[in-house]
């Protein structure tokens, strides 16, 4: 159903710009398994050399927000965009990296708060407090 | 600017119902302000209580995140609807509950990554692979 | 601060078809007041002269549904798009075709449910309910 | 494919805090029937409570608008946010509530109109007149 | 799964105003087949004459972008809306319209791009330059 | 009004992995001229580096499409998104690299069509065809 090929391994271990790009995903997250993701943009060795990177720069290594936590925020964006393919894979992620029920919860319920607020403002037009523009 | 009238604290004062909620507000958040959102719903003052309440149950007492983690996540969603006051808003309360900017960059770095895979996955139209679909 | 220009009443005069158009708008609403919107899609004069017919096809003469009703449902759109500039115009024609105090709290009260359940759906990823799908 | 269980009745009815909101969810709406958005929100009782007291506040009782046309309110934001479940679900609700087929298909062209118009405007970044900032 | 019965070749033939309209898209395209989009639009023979028209207006005859850039754009709009119909339709005819596999990986490279900044300038709430406002 | 600092030249001067992207982004674009945009990520050097460089390696050297349609991908975009601040920095850009005012035009228009159909679309909840499923 997707608009590109999804590379199966052999697909992708044919094309050595691909098959790096895997290898270090597989690699970084200790797991042989490489998701469709990844799959389809191989169509593009650039732009999948590119966006895996990108990701692993902010996601991987010494961040400065626990792991669970960046991806309960990657959730947040995903579910405000309606992308249902990335609440999946990042709800499976942020479980994986430790979050728990108590937390899923809490998570949904701050969505589903600020999806009633952000369109309250939105309705009444509320313009910014002078408070809020403090000098950052 | 705002569709709706902004009620001055006299005439929030002149209704006990909207004075309950503006009182609490101020309990709550240790604090004189009562910023616009609030002063907007004051119109409906049902609807006033009620989203206080949510809000309140949610992002205060014991809560299962931090509470910069909780003001992060609204951020990431009100950034994906593009809500300009929310982004301001929580923002500053975000600031005020801890976030530091190493946060706050990481904050942003993961909401521009998360734009850019939903985007990518909705152009590749991406299935979800069954791995994400395990029994929840 | 448009990314086009907004003719002015005389530019607008010298170019038959924008005129053509400007007067029906002035004509069907009973108004001599020509909003923003149009003077922008005048550089387009094919555009200008079918979004107006379209609008006037569905929002003027014999409707379905009350004219404060269609002008709230454009809100309601207008508002989940973040669209500023629709959400001031449509709420002003709402008032002006008698939406009452009452109801234009009410709409907001249900937009920001919606945005409350649609960001709690999406966050859960909620199926179908077969009962939803009897043959339409 | 939810990232949450959905609630049986036998789970919901183990659950004292949810059987409440389930028996009122029945009572209220006079129908057996609870949709899988109640299902999965119950994972979460205080939510379950408080979302559901929220929708019957805002949906039932006196309201200002007549039910079919709040139901419609909602698929406009439904629709608007891409919300197919929220799509389906509510414009079975509008039907029952008495939506006719010429009322649904004018809804649908004012939702495309909207989604026109809300377009042209951010494209042409058309500023608000002043008109439509009259005090409110 | 639609919420709208889609018409059939004969429902279609039935109706005089459908079967005009259904007759000119397989003129204009050249091709036998009709999507379900129109199929479900001839609900509404109004609407669907009007939406045909207006496409067939800005896409077809002289234009001044070629067929497989205006299909690009539909489909870089159709993504971020998230439509996934849209997307799926779009990239088949600007296929069709000779789009190569090559434009087509730089065209999701550009949407994913632009997602990603969209993202952060929203996050940042940047400020519009000057030099973007000169007179237009 | 930004949530973050936009550095000015000196700030940007005063740190070495901030002052070799603005020189990049200088000699790339052949112009003194730096935008916000760059300013307020330059907040976090390797966030600029990335974005700037992801930036470069997709819209400039050797493209598989035209500049101009590039930036016009870009506005569609970035209009669907709502975001102020990319419209009109890429519809200066656009313009810069040959968009002429019929083909601006033209775009616009089909923002506007593809927004009322990805409306419909949803609205309808149209299921897609299997003809637009050919193996891609």
């Amino acid at each position: 159903m997707a608009t590109v090929k999804l590379l199966s391994d052999a697909e992708a271990d044919a094309i050595p710009a691909v098959k790096a790009v895997f290898d270090d995903i597989r690699a970084t997250r200790k797991s042989d398994f490489v998701n469709n993701f990844w799959r389809g943009l191989a169509n593009d060795p650039a732009a999948l050399k590119r966006t895996w990177e990108g990701l692993k720069d902010v996601m991987t290594g010494e961040t400065a927000l626990p792991p669970a936590v960046q991806e309960m925020i990657y959730i947040a964006v995903s579910t405000a965009n309606g992308c249902s393919y990335c609440i999946h894979s990042h709800t499976a992620a942020a479980k994986a990296k430790g979050m728990t029920d108590e937390q899923h919860a809490e998570l949904l319920a701050i969505i589903g708060l600020a999806g009633q607020t952000n369109h309250l403002v939105a309705g009444m037009q509320i313009p910014v407090d002078p408070e809020f523009l403090v000098e950052s």
